[in-house]
């Protein structure tokens, strides 16, 4: 199903060839100020076309806001939205060839084994058009985050085939032991991020780095991949709940649902199996300042333990601790290349496949806004699953002093 | 919320000192050959204390199926399944240490932020003992999944620490590219795994490798992570769900719902980004052998094409293209270790904190049966899913002939 | 939220006064024949303005179909249907009275109370727009359960005020016993039931009766309610899920999630309460004649047994059992009465509210379509459910013979 | 599937015969007193064999909580709850005559072809046993409600046959406009209800027209139908979602899924239909006091207006208006009867079928406890969506004034 999320709920809808392509957001807190200034930048900085080192194709991507706000405030019933599809003309997109061939590693022959119908943009639902839909949610979601705890999500290309911004290393098989990451991870922001476009890695020296091996796929017609770092700042303590829905497990979710994803890391990720427990538990200590009854901070109230590490990307036990959370997303290469390709077609002949046009040679830079609002629907659905139960705790009478269950917190 | 799935629905409950832990799997297809016997098994293999290398902990794990079968067959109604925790004692785990300090690394501090109580065991659902549901549902999963489509589920150790099965190289910087590999999870089953023990890795040479690792931390009362691979065999073309719920995105989401996990990737992972697209595309070729009306091979019911290489790891556009199916999922260090640990107590105190008794120094053995759990129950899910539109569609009038989503198909 | 169903899922949007209203259905079966030309005629039903005794606003209630078809079949993806409203002027409705004055028993002043905001249109989304997208979304299902069992869903006008089509006597106290009502609900078809416009009741006796009714209300400035009967034929046996969903559970929460609605009741309804259980039991009879393995007839594939009476209405132990299904829903009177009005305003003065313009006396006859599109949503979801087990329950091996749970139904 | 609720969610197991029936719920607020002596006066109350007018069968239903407890409070863990079922036999309900009918009006039929396979106990979940772990579930919510709002659920039976405890007469159509019932549902509770058992009619002279009913149709080896009324009192303004989820419309499916239910209907109900808008209609007035910031009154916190009627039952589009709440739910005459039945054998053969043992005439006043299981957790899970909503709505900055969505609501 096309749903995301169980208290901010999206429906996306929408192939390359439709109408149109948008989302319903229900489940939106009410009194709001919205209006589609909030939405559109989130939208333009996913659209495609914004440099030589990406697919040329111009859409606009206006984004319309068609019920759920009155007087620019949201009134907490569903926002529907929706963005016209330009290029309606069914069967454009690959002529004949691609009306014979399934292109190989696209979802077109999927598609069609699973549906037993042929979309004309072949992989219907699977186009980069559906995350249209996703990125207008999810800047909901984040106005909402920002206003209410002043969360702040950043992602940025973390590598572009093996170019890395911070390469594993003997010292720091994981990014998480190194300073000079957890150190960016702090003060990394958007306008930064995308005063390094194309490429969107806060680096000049690996920002060149990545463009040469852009450049150099482009020039030979191929395709290359690479990774998307994310970054979540003030998420309060207590968000992602227990067994199945561990906020991780969401986040993993959200990001292998982008299209083209192939893995996902969170805090010390793959390289941290290489760190010794004894280095990669993160021993608590006192929060620098207890900030008074800070909204949000967990049913206690007030966060006092911080880590003077952060191996755990934020999270223990599937719920957020008050750290920044942070996580690495894998992009394949682009399976639309400029090179002709063997394969066969659905009659069972073998044959040439060239495939018309400029493609992209690596999407990562435009993915930087899709795994941020898919972030922010992860994060808007812990975030009321944990008020909703705050609230109903909180009407109830206090726990007796002196019961195990409450822990004394202090001295 | 405690349950996975829609279609095959598992609810699990329990911590580590209650009564029991178990689950109610809701959805089960009626008339399936089911007792206690399919399902002790897996609950054996998960068991801690099977081995020097692990707790010696000895929990004896009886299933006990509740309900939903009458003549050793299921009636389609929901089955409940219970297992007794012999340890019922609250506070007995880390004694009046553990009253003081938060556990690093463990849940146990943003279990109590989060629910404001703070249960005996400290981590709450946060224990292992939680996955004893799961791996008892999967097992019901995994025997229809066989009985229907012959499908192999089949997980083994791929790396503990940085040794691994197949370490990445220049010239194969995935696995996916890689001969050896490929070959190996056609034919890899459970009792070749299991030869393996303690390690679960089903080479001598690189078990061997890994057990001096997993004794060495074990010796210096620390700890090692690992990964583990995941196959599975035979999964009918068609299954996933476009957008959100992509087969990989819920792979994920289970994966990185196993308390511990830090990473999860699919077909060529993140080693797959620095392979180009020209290498990385899957071309297709005719089915070795088009196998006639075979059930369950999607909508067009057979599956005529396959791929000549399998970087997609058996799934595209989201949805599985009929190939194997494998995935590698990343364990952080356990965070219990035998060394002693300068951190802070609830009271803001900063103090020792020495764990007592002996800790199992790296987890991933234990995990093959819990990954094989969880990916029996999203298939199953994936499966009824699409048995539901199939069944649904196969009421409809045939597509007229010559329309352009009604793609031709044979010469 | 504003999504129902769990296969056949549908999300609605809008308010009175936005952009537009609609609705994304997610889960239609693919390569079904669908254009607007499907969808409309139910809208046109649902459309104000068609009689003397409705009301005169004229909407033209033109749906557009945004996604999800290509080619005049549905490709199996979400389809988002918007109707755009005309009439986007907010706070026109009542003007500055309606600012001062919560309606009594209109939604405005729980409205408000439950989100702190006012929408414009004093309800939100407790307006009959919101209805449109559920007739919109009803048409689908209908089309798909025509085609795939033939089903027939068809809704009439029972009882205005106190005047009956059926009223209940000492020897019927239910119109389930009442064979000239049984014989109805066999054959009454739509365009039947439209011929007795504008009440919508197929009797002229009892139609000019229930006229007189309505315009007596209508001079007096008045409102009255009614209640409306809805038939559904040909629905496969072993719909309806046990425990909490059974089938009439789904109908009753359908049917009282219409604006207006007080009451449901299925089969034998309020009035079986006083029918004696010896009377009331339907007996079983051989079916007259067995259809040869119809396609949904329950997983044996054939129904074999049919009742010779019917004061289950067609469900036992919330399964449907092919008989035909009837259920009846009571709406009161509208809440908009010419009347001047003793109330309090917001501002907790009391004073007198009037109502500007005409009001609809009576809206059952318009809920005639709506009532039609929640019960095929309602039918539809049951069948795709039935159909998913069915289908898995088909690729397991039969059952032994001799087994008790497999019961022998042939000599 | 065997789920209610989104927010306070119950899973339940069981059929008649198996080891034991039961629930899990998921999403019990934490830090909440609670044992099982809060659970079993409920689960008594339900228990058959408390009077001659009902079923001997002597259950003990002693209920255990298995998980999400410790030290008497909730840890905001699932808890599993189990009752042993004493009779586990399968087979011995109706000896060899029930292997060979279905029964007329029972589930065996429609079960039987749903599944496939043929329950011991016949209809599988369809039994009165199915209802435990509903009434278990429902205690748990109900001491919630009390603690947090101090909400008051009653019910009694308000009609048995055609004897009623408020006959509709001419003056009132509905018991909705009767003083005398809308007083009683201000002041009645469980303990004067139980003092008219075996009826749990709160009247001695209705009691003895219904008991009298009762054991006429007993003597008859007969049954008969009846009718619960049930009344919630201060449930806070602001409960219940807009378009499909409204509260009336998840009371009635609550209801509708109770075993041998036919019909409900809310506030005026269908005798509401008979009654002029003009009366309908419930003009607001000043509320008598306002309480200061109680808890849970919505999102404006003080409810400031009242009703000085209440045919709406409470519930005005869809959402609670802090009057109380009341609805009726029909229940047909139980389908066992000890009277011989013409009817036809699984192998299509016609045949008598006759009871065994003795069977109880009417089920009305042992549904009380179970109507009012359903109707706590319908409350309850409307108001933790509701304290979702209020939590996050309450970080957000308040409205400008002097929007139209922030009205003026003093003077």
């Amino acid at each position: 199903m096309s749903t995301w999320g169980d208290y901010f709920r999206v429906t996306t809808y929408g192939e390359s060839h439709c109408r149109s392509v948008g989302c319903i957001v229900d489940g939106c807190p009410p009194g709001m100020a919205l209006t589609e200034d909030d939405i559109q930048p989130q939208m333009t900085r996913r659209r495609p076309g914004q440099s030589a080192l990406t697919t040329p194709r111009n859409e606009k991507d206006r984004v319309e806001i068609q019920s759920g706000t009155e007087c620019g405030y949201t009134l907490g019933t569903p926002i529907a939205m929706i963005v016209r599809n330009e290029d309606q003309r069914p069967k454009d997109y690959g002529g004949s060839t691609m009306d014979l061939y399934p292109r190989p590693s696209h979802a077109d022959y999927t598609y069609l084994e699973k549906y037993g119908v042929k979309a004309s943009s072949g992989g219907g639902r699977s186009s980069a058009r559906e995350t249209i839909g996703r990125v207008a949610a999810g800047a909901i979601a984040e106005k909402y985050l920002k206003l209410a705890h002043n969360v702040e999500i950043v992602s940025f290309v973390s590598s572009v085939g093996n170019e890395h911004l911070f390469p594993p290393s003997a010292e720091h098989p994981s990014y998480s032991t190194n300073p000079e990451f957890l150190k960016l991870i702090e003060t990394i922001d958007r306008e930064t991020v995308d005063k390094f476009a194309p490429v969107r890695c806060p680096s000049t020296e690996a920002s060149e780095r990545m463009t040469k091996v852009i450049e150099t796929f482009r020039d030979n017609h191929d395709s290359i991949g690479g990774t998307v770092m994310c970054v979540i700042r003030n998420v309060p303590i207590g968000l992602g709940e227990p067994a199945f829905d561990k906020l991780e497990a969401k986040l993993g979710h959200a990001m292998m649902s982008i299209p083209a994803t192939k893995g996902f890391e969170i805090g010390s990720g793959f390289g941290g199996c290489e760190v010794p427990g004894s280095i990669h538990n993160d021993p608590f200590v006192a929060a620098p300042e207890v900030s008074e009854n800070k909204p949000g901070a967990g049913i206690a109230n007030k966060s006092r333990l911080t880590t003077s590490s952060n191996n755990s990307g934020g999270i223990q036990g599937g719920i957020s601790n008050g750290a920044t959370i942070y996580f690495r997303t894998a992009f394949k290469p682009p399976a639309t290349i400029g090179q002709a390709q063997t394969t066969t077609t659905y009659a069972l002949e073998e044959g040439i496949l060239e495939a018309k046009g400029r493609h992209d040679p690596c999407v990562v830079p435009r993915a930087v806004p899709i795994v941020e609002a898919m972030a922010a629907l992860v994060v808007m659905d812990a975030l009321l699953a944990q008020k909703a139960r705050e609230a109903s705790r909180s009407l109830l009478p206090p726990l007796p002093k002196g019961l195990p269950i409450k822990p004394e917190t202090s001295k």
